[in-house]
């Protein structure tokens, strides 16, 4: 019982969070609970039961498939039922009587194939992508018709039947629709709002997090470096968020379509607010995310650019990225509070420490570029110990080098491009350098995963040990290197997308009439 | 009429195109028709209705409401309707005894609160993020709690009233799922399945189609240079099955939920088919295919490296891709052939492609580093033109340049690394490489576009204008070169993931006990 007691408690609790996390859960379970009491009181009470008769269970029926979470689903729902039934109606009372009139041999013929027909017709409508929103609306024109038609058939009077039941559905329906606009309406427009707004926040979230464990990352003893691709990473929450961002897209284009039935409200106050613009705005954010997903990929590559020149970079990497994202949650806050306001200082700020990082890159590159000379590196132990190992002696291994190279190399280039660059490295420098990269290469031993390891034995066997190796391990180095290129490449991708979102937000801000507020 | 035959006419050539594509959609409209048909023959007949009576309107409604494109579905929907109903049916007829027992005063009361109260907890239970698969259930119990006890209240014998109804549900049911799972059934496991390996070739043609085009394009006079980033771009129908891909994983998870309800059937012919595996390895190639989507944006980022330079590593990428899409294809073939075949010497293959794409680069690393030498390149003309129009001598900005650059510098370096590198080229490399640069800049002035231009200026004209044009010419010429090290890192990645890839399928060929089938 004790058990039995906690688990309890803990679900209690779990209910209870669930609640407080959105307050709208619990109104709307509410106003469902109140639409039906309302409904079933006209039954209840002997006044309005001898008024309506029993066909006000039709009532019910509606309220309890019409009643949606927003109000702009509520009246979508309620558009789909009330024309599908009125349609319905229309066609039914047409074959009845023209049922009616051929006899009564013909007449369960014809019901039988205007039944298989509208069956076939409408299940056939709702699968054509254009009418897919309306799905609910031919599923009411099909049953509605066969009630009717078959209740006509049984009972006579169609008219009358098809009459009485539109009466209870317009009930079930004007009480739906009552209590969901006017006890707490909770707006799919607001909804789709707050959901845009919280997108912008992760996504600028998720590039700060990405780059700050980027740099902080010493990443030598990681414990999570083996992790699969797909993994939970539950040390990045802001990740988590900017990935279900990417998912989002169905749920910003259904919120779109609810918003579009509501009535102009709260702050959304002027006719034909242009909420399609929510979602195009949703989809070049979109763009940016994948961007970030891409630097996260690079974050937890098994290739990495050994830590100190992550290091050299800092500055500026964490200079362009904050700034980023410092227009992108300021772009976020416009949208919330519906202001325009001048990003041109701000851009121009983004647009400027990208153009440093370039620089930076680019007077560095030389150590992006090929750093790794066996002659002139007096610190390199890995190559000591590899000469060690596989006997032939360094100026043999260079030759070879020299000779591939050339092989390999369709422009008209001398080796000699490949010697300078180290001579300017401090030997201290190199030293630790050659030290990550030492770590790096150990990593990188488990990269050719499983079974591929020995077919790569194999081959290097054949293929002579001595040619294979030293190039590879440089081309690890420098790929290793080249990682560094790529995450700043990604981010001044993903500042050039800004534009894109920029100019987007620009156009939502027009089509909304956003406040002007010039600072 | 003619201008209405004519677009008459077109449509109908819509609609045949759209049945032609997928003849299921036929079939099912076809099924749905024949479902309601005979469930009306109930009805339209004198015997079955006099057994029957009119409560078998309920079996046309359920019909309407449960038939579902697929077999899974169909079932799914059967159980939360039958649970929902059973489960209201044994509350409604415990809260009318109850009821009844308490006085004709309180009766009234207790079934309004009962209502309340129904009408209240499930729709909180259906906001409940586990229980939301069954919602439907939720809202079956609501309205045939309110019909059951509504009418039982007015019509007494709640429990013959539930009984009946009972019945033509269930005679609904059994109609629906005996037309869905014996009339050409559509199983959503086989649509998974099909809709899984669609989307391994849709990543591979993606691949290829964006490396051909990275590689064959000149960009030179690209018209759709200026585009946004998320225009349809038709010319790339790959892509855009790509894109469709990553925002699948709903429809991938539906159909997943919908196959565990299917009983063995063709293919898959063991119990406890692991479906949901599909949605992993699902989910691991959308990572693969985030990878794509990166690329795609290198492709058609506005800052592109020299033709020349893409041209030099040309052999390398399209091996590397080439082998790459085709072990993607290979997996795709693998689950479609529900096989087991061994992928070592592909993924050897595309592990050694790969390290050979990498030792290209690195080999030709001194290319993507910093190549723009003004001292010594005789024919770089844009900086004679812009030498002209600045006027402060050649020998001045050398001097510039290196102050800049010890300053931003944090390692000891030397600017004479920067200037070896371009004597390597061959003059008539440079000429076409500057050719190239300058159409890149011409482009790249319209870069931090709009309004920022002009504070740009602003900054230029304060913070001296040497200074910042010619680092900024470097630098962007330099992030040029670098796209392609981005371009080639990307590549490496996703082969990275492919390892994470051929686990997953692996898994599931294990768990789906695919064939083995060794070449």
């Amino acid at each position: 019982p004790r058990d039995v007691r906690f688990s309890c408690n803990s679900w209690m609790l779990d209910v209870w969070e669930f609640c407080k996390q959105d307050k709208n859960r619990v109104i709307f379970s509410l106003k469902v609970g109140l639409a039906v009491l309302l409904v079933s009181l006209l039954i209840l009470f002997q006044a309005p039961y001898q008024i309506f008769g029993t066909n006000i269970i039709w009532s019910i029926l509606t309220v309890a498939i019409m009643f949606e979470y927003t109000v702009g689903a509520t009246f979508n729902r309620g558009f789909n039922r009330a024309l599908g039934s009125v349609l319905a109606g229309i066609l039914a009372v047409i074959v009845a009587q023209i049922a009616l009139s051929s006899g009564t041999v013909a007449e369960p013929y014809i019901i039988g194939v205007s039944i298989f027909l509208i069956g076939t017709v409408t299940s056939f409508m709702k699968l054509w992508p254009s009418l897919a929103p309306y799905e609910y609306g031919f599923r009411v024109i099909l049953f509605t018709y066969c009630l009717i038609i078959i209740s006509g058939y049984r009972m006579g009077s169609p008219i009358v039947t098809a009459m009485d039941r539109l009466y209870s559905i317009a009930i079930g329906a004007i009480v739906a629709v009552l209590v969901n606009v006017l006890v707490f309406p909770i707006w799919a427009g607001e909804q789709l709002h707050k959901e845009l707004v919280s997108s912008f926040n992760s996504v600028a979230d998720s590039l700060e997090e990405c780059v700050r464990k980027y740099i902080e990352d010493e990443g030598s003893d990681d414990p999570d470096f083996f992790k699969s691709v797909i993994d939970e990473f539950p040390d990045e929450p802001a990740y988590k968020k900017c990935r279900s961002t990417l998912n989002s897209s169905a749920k910003l284009e259904s919120l779109a379509t609810s918003a579009k039935w509501e009535p102009p409200h709260g702050r959304f106050r002027h006719f034909f607010y242009p909420w399609s613009e929510y979602v195009k705005v949703g989809a070049v954010l979109r763009y940016c995310a994948y961007e970030v997903m891409a630097l996260h990929g690079v974050l937890h590559s098994e290739i990495q650019a050994p830590y100190n020149l992550r290091l050299t970079f800092q500055k500026e990497i964490q200079e362009a990225t904050s700034q980023a994202a410092q227009l992108v949650r300021c772009l976020g806050n416009d949208i919330q509070d519906m202001k325009k306001t001048l990003k041109a200082s701000l851009l121009n700020g983004v647009h400027s420490s990208t153009e440093r990082l370039q620089r930076a890159i680019d007077m560095h590159s030389y150590l992006l570029a090929s750093t790794y000379d066996p002659m002139k590196d007096r610190s390199s132990r890995i190559i000591d110990k590899l000469s060690h190992v596989f006997t032939p002696t360094l100026s043999d291994l260079t030759e070879q080098l020299a000779n591939l190279e050339s092989e390999g190399d369709d422009l008209s280039t001398t080796p000699v491009s490949l010697n300078t660059p180290s001579e300017s490295l401090a030997s201290q420098q190199l030293d630790s350098y050659h030290d990550t990269m030492r770590k790096q290469c150990k990593r990188l031993h488990s990269w050719p995963s499983r079974e591929v390891d020995t077919a790569f034995d194999h081959e290097e066997l054949q293929g002579g040990f001595e040619t294979n190796v030293i190039p590879r391990m440089k081309a690890l180095e420098s790929t290793a290197a080249l990682s560094l290129a790529t995450f700043t490449s990604l981010i001044i991708e993903f500042v050039a997308r800004l534009d894109h979102l920029v100019e987007a937000v620009d156009e939502l801000s027009k089509l909304a009439k956003f406040k002007d507020e010039i600072l």
